[in-house]
């Protein structure tokens, strides 16, 4: 079979060619988004008297019954048609003859064809992804609504610092992805725009309707100038980007599970049915699936880095270097997605050893900071007087085996005679927990008012969908 | 000189540790940001009673007199200080007296100082990259404007394509970079709030007014949640990536540049003053602006992974691997803005050479397009029929060493009889530009209201600001 | 169907796990490596007498039925059996009954057994690769043979800069190229130890013999750490690396011919059988095949920042994470070699236009520097001044619209009166490339010893191999 | 003061151009290599009768005064030299006259003049680097010989696994940084070419003698092809890549030591000399050390990608581009030494907390390979069986509260009746690692030999250097 654009050439392309230049094995993924697309144009074609309304009419049908071929696996996809878009056009020619069907591809070009196709993918994976980013932001909320009196010990640096609750350590987690969500909704505004009628990157001379194709498509509007709409790949670069740090979040959240499934922690214990064995160690539990969310961030950046460098340097407008944008795009939207549900899943089934938690919190001197804030706020000592005050009742109490919160008042006096009997309760690990009432905080004061605030985001997101 | 959290420690620091520890040698360069929090943070504590006026006149006195420090060159930046907060700290303790230097400390924590301090920073560098796009944006319209019959081949990989106008190729940058300065706003409104008031990472317990503070800062409002807000870094991922996009298009511009002003292409000329010599070929005269905005491309896609691979599967909240945030921000945005404003002023001086331009209309059978369209629309022969016979017509033309458009009318008959003597004055470079009149096309009637666009663009943003 | 490590647990495994666990949609391409690793341990089992020879024998003869089965399309691969190594040993099980196929896996973990696998992989993609970096090299000496008297203008800045000749322009290649595989070998020399008998991570009680099953595969040697063993990738990063570094090179030449078959340069023809067209535009011929290969370099670049990202900080020995080690690889792999495969057969027919290279040497005053070189030879004039002189001579002829080369003796002594009818010569395009005999230069001597040098590099290496 | 390039010029150079062009700001610290190149050219230049004794020694003696004056702080660096090269040379002609400074340049061009420097330091820098590994495989391997009865849990996926020695675990990593210390002599050997006498990118018409300044530089030999040659960066690649992978290794240790110094693991304290404490929180000890340089595995990554961009698709020869080589390479260099500087001499004052490590031991069923392995060996019970019986006694073990080495006889006969007494001496902690003596393994027999084998290294690799 002739290439569609053979007319100038004098001799076939080598296999080689074919096999290397042809995007059909991965970009049948568009399948759907390029039916979708042809439809809106014949429709349009029609309306602006462009075609008759009897090629139009046969063109969709046609279009409608590739769509059935290929969702029951009828469709034969062959190299030689190159890429989705000759495919279908090809098929088409068959079904309802050449006469009609080679008409379908006036006004258009290869170049703002695909354009149009990746971008419904790629918009459409936005909202998806936004979806999955919302259903788990809502699981954490759950899960921190049953746990805002679980002790903790909050880290930094792995080392624990000061009490807080569970509650507000998913908390942070809940906010994190509720940026995540931000990011991809401002993306789909700024990019749902229709490239269709770009053709080849100079625009066309027949009098189409590109508004009319973009609100058949769900578009809010046309992108502004042909040259820059087919060599545009900022959408896919900016999703691309916006799952590297969806992954880079996941990885920090798998990182603590893992840490907290290990023996050592024993925080959490996930459950069997998201847990794997060992094909050589009889005993072993693992957390696989922790582990995988965090190993896909390579990938995530590695996708984007890709798209990144493909793009660099290239003249306007296509090039071929682009039909690289693809596998990549795909890549990380699957594992993004992928990613998202069984890691929503797998949280709700955690169990989390509360007993555990706590004991980790009397290891540490926790409430150090409570003591300095203590000299601070009833003995007026200047905070940095405090704090060395304070570390040095920490080293009397890593030398007695103690930690602080177990030290007694002669012991506290001993270091800084001040030292009252009203601040043996503020080391209490709760009294500790409950005292950070500022905004932001983890008393359950501060905890509450954040769950509040991740209500109202769930609920006017589920509301706009 | 004692470091201030000796307190519970037997052994001073290695002095490998200070120097591998320290990041005064940089983060130096956010004494301004650092010296305004502290301002907002004292007046603060002073209004909620934390401290008494007379501290806080003191301490803003104070560091009054360290900012005129540092900027006249007298301030002595030390790696024993740690930081440029500990600088400062202890410079304020010096000129004020530790019993009220020790007290600015209070309610707060060099996590949240840091994370205000380089969010400011972001914040402040984001708006300043967005006004240097928005002057490329003005002087690439300004050349647009110029430019609208100045004939240049469109290109679709590095191949004569169809002919274009030099405004509707100059006015595909000016959308796309439209784009990054949309992304930069957005940016900045999503994350335009302060961390001040998370402490640690837990909150305090201190009756402090975290709204008043962001106020006090320009800010728009504070961070939900303290853990997430010492351990957030999305806003310098954001502007990392906002960055890297924009080197993708001025690469994209550069390459082009770079292109044009070789030997073959001529279509530029470079002005001297943005010009380079060889030491060694004393008839070269280099493109360097150009392909050294290029060539820094690398150096935001590498910062970019930088600062990705740094954040990935660090558990909450704080970990010193975030003292690796700064140099590879304060490089991006250095890079970013001198590239920018060179960028700008070497574009306003650029010499079009037209006539090479339209020279290179003339080879590549610019009007092929036109003569496929032209058989649609007036022979009603399908799109693909007709496109096959115009390679035909253009076999023709390679065969006889013309362009397609000085075939004459019997030449185009002996491939395909009913074309007419109407079909010639179609094939002509100015017919052919001003026949795309779709929206987005790159007739003259298509490129005003894109010109009108952008303006409006410009307008509103310039308001805006 | 029970996995095989369901022992311990309570639950079977939600279906989520099992898709998102699952590497065998991907890792059955290793299905020869795990067939002949699983052969050489078998053998080794037998004649240590951990199984006897005719469990040995059963076992042999089951994996080769497995091969024919997985060679012929008769083998179900299955989700449900995790991965390669499960779905070959629960197949084995059916065919020789699980008394026998269950004693395979003695002295064995997945751990070990995957890190032979995907090792044995890598190295054989090595050599691939490395053969056909050397066949390149090849196609590159034999078109530099035929022209080394091939005038076309070598470039600095994408500037013309002093006469070379093609033969030598292309050897630049063929020397880049020979790094690449040097590279190669040696990562293959360094890397090629088996790391089976590693098990989980410690080593195994049974009396194994692991030389025997290094000799058995073609390994030269064993590793020496069993923890590091099965945590070890750096084989693969390697060689992800490697091939980023073919790309980088791959890039710059493709660069090259996609410049040197456009409409301004015209310095070469690439054959329609590695060409395309256009769908819209009925005259384009597009050298894809190069800009695919340009594109790919984004993709080698990010499949090395994915594993580096996802082997970064991560403890000790095997994680999860480091199955996602796969994907990038094989991608890489079968990108550099379809890449080099069809580079190769294009290269071979491309067409140079001679005449259209000597007359671009006409413009950018090609021969300043032998003018330059000519008055610090002949007049002993400091070559700073001499660089300077000659700038002016440049100058001048480009006032006069005027090549260097094409002024005459007068116009020359305006500015130097030293200058001599003598230099005229010296200024000619063929002079001043036969001047350049240094080693390593343009000139034909400096051209033959660099053949000489190529060939003697191919001849040892094909030999080697 | 005139730039040396200005005869062919108009125009002075824009203010903007000379800061953005300007290299001096960061390649003076090639300063060494430039005036140690310098010396060698001229030694050629006298040798080979270009220039006369006289010169050469006034070259020579003007340059020795020039590095002292920047040694001493006394040499006026300005924007307006461009770059370390051309400031050199201004002032050699400052100091000895412009009729002698100016024969330097004969036969040279900035392009070959900078691929030297950059060279020479990056070759530097590689051997510096290899240097500190081995000192640290020293350290590592003193502190396994001190440590080969210490017993500690190995880990898979973060789950105990087997019990193995302290020191078998540390070997891992002396492994993984002797094949980077391979990897960085194999790349030394390979780059150990001078491109000295390649000039701007073809060679030079005076008669040069390339192999004599390349032994006075104590390089091995020349690069063959000029054009190569200029535009070659695969020996920085490979440094960049070399370190990254080195720090992917020390992220991997740091990791582990950051988990081990958590109060959940305490398996180790760090000395204060390599600790830091809090701003607020008075008790926190915290492993910066560990933490910078698992966050500077970022910028290695980065600085990769950096220079990995930047050289894609740069057409022959030099490019401006690629003066964005110089500052990633600098940084990682400095990184990389920085790092394994301090983390040599933090681990050498690690204190290993045995007790906890044996005690984490006797979690996590670590014997229950040892059970499967004894069914196989003892009983004739296939793996695949073995492994899902010891499972069984894992469950058995989990609901009784114990471990599985603390079941009794009957308990175990309870799951499987054939077991035997002599199983119990088996599940022992040190008998499970003293079983694993397979080569490679965990016991002290197979740990000798990797001693052994690490300390012929390093002895074979201190005498070489």
């Amino acid at each position: 079979m002739q290439k569609m654009w053979q007319g100038r050439f004098n001799e076939a392309s080598s296999e080689l060619l074919e096999a290397f230049n042809a995007s059909i094995e991965f970009d049948k993924e568009l399948y759907i988004q390029d039916i979708n697309g042809s439809k809106a144009h014949a429709k349009m074609l029609a309306k602006c008297n462009i075609i008759d309304d009897e090629t139009a009419k046969k063109i969709l049908n046609g279009l409608e019954q590739i769509k059935s071929e290929i969702e029951n696996g009828e469709f034969k996809f062959s190299i030689a048609d190159e890429d989705i878009h000759m495919a279908i056009e090809k098929r088409l020619s068959q079904i309802i003859g050449a006469e009609f069907g080679g008409k379908l591809h006036t006004a258009r070009s290869r170049n703002d064809q695909v354009a149009l196709d990746f971008r419904l993918f790629a918009l459409g994976a936005n909202m998806e992804i936004a979806k999955l980013i919302l259903d788990l932001i809502k699981t954490l909320s759950q899960i921190a609504k049953e746990h805002k009196s679980t002790l903790m010990p909050g880290f930094t640096h792995l080392q624990h610092a000061q009490p807080v609750s569970l509650a507000y350590h998913l908390l942070a987690y809940a906010f994190m992805f509720s940026r995540d969500y931000d990011r991809l909704i401002n993306s789909h505004k700024r990019n749902n725009l229709s490239p269709l009628g770009s053709c080849a990157m100079a625009g066309t001379p027949h009098p189409i309707d590109r508004e009319m194709v973009a609100r058949e498509l769900g578009f809010s509007g046309i992108t502004p100038n042909a040259m820059d709409s087919v060599s545009d790949r900022d959408f896919a670069l900016e999703l691309l980007f916006n799952i590297s740090l969806i992954f880079t979040h996941t990885s920090r959240l798998c990182e603590e599970l893992i840490l907290w499934s290990s023996s050592e922690f024993g925080y959490i214990t996930i459950s069997d049915r998201f847990s794997t064995g060992s094909s050589i160690m009889p005993q072993k539990k693992n957390p696989d699936v922790a582990e995988l969310i965090r190993g896909k961030t390579g990938r995530a950046y590695g996708n984007l880095i890709s798209l990144l460098t493909t793009m660099k340097s290239l003249p306007l407008a296509y090039n071929k270097d682009m039909q690289e944008d693809k596998e990549c795009l795909f890549d990380s939207v699957k594992s993004a997605k992928n990613s998202l549900i069984i890691l929503n899943a797998m949280m709700a089934e955690i169990k989390f050893n509360k007993e555990n938690m706590l004991k980790a919190c009397k290891t540490g001197h926790l409430s150090a900071t409570d003591l300095a804030d203590y000299l601070v706020k009833q003995k007026q000592i200047p905070f940095r007087q405090a704090h060395f005050i304070t570390g040095k009742c920490v080293a009397l109490a890593e030398s007695l085996g103690k930690d602080l919160s177990e030290l007694n008042l002669e012991e506290l006096q001993s270091i800084e005679p001040s030292i009252d009997s009203d601040a043996l309760g503020l080391l209490k690990l709760e009294s500790s927990k409950e005292a950070r009432k500022s905004i932001g905080g983890t008393s359950d004061y501060s905890v509450n008012i954040q769950l509040e605030l991740i209500d109202k985001f769930i609920k006017s997101n589920d509301i706009e969908r």
